[in-house]
């Protein structure tokens, strides 16, 4: 399996848009993708605008898989606008 | 829900000890804790010796419950002398 970490900075005006336009990618995500375990966006208690998405796929086809589909390249251009910098993804090997 | 990150700095010596006996708490975690979601290990491909755990629960009852099993604080213990550093726990708060 493999994790990954995803931390996203969003426009603090934007807020609200981008968890919308995220949570209906997670929709999709979950709805539509047999390899992925997890995808669950998250928020910082500490760093205002900053959100963590942690994800979990069976293997690397699966997350390949995950980026190549249409939703998820529909979502990242919608959500472009919101952003107050570059995404920073961090990919995990699973143990155990 | 209640999303963790925990980052876990290990000895490059006591790796294969540190993953037994992580294995076998998150096995116990899975086994015994429906409101934990997911406890996934997993280690970094950059940073030699650096491991990240992805947690995942249904609320700050289920997180208090975990913390406070024993085989939780057993395994800490037995992790204890494995450890590079102290553990870094960051909280996040799920949206969607």
């Amino acid at each position: 399996m493999i994790g990954v970490v995803a931390v996203l900075k969003v426009q603090p005006e934007k807020a609200e848009e981008f968890e919308a336009i995220f949570t209906g990618l997670a929709a999709q995500v979950r709805a539509n993708e047999p390899g992925n375990l997890m995808y669950q966006l998250t928020k910082s208690r500490t760093e205002a605008g900053t959100y963590k998405v942690l994800e979990l796929y069976k293997d690397a086809d699966a997350l390949k898989a995950h980026g190549g589909t249409d939703y998820f390249k529909a979502a990242g251009a919608k959500m472009g606008p919101c952003m107050a910098g570059r995404p920073e993804i961090e990919y995990l090997d699973a143990v155990g």
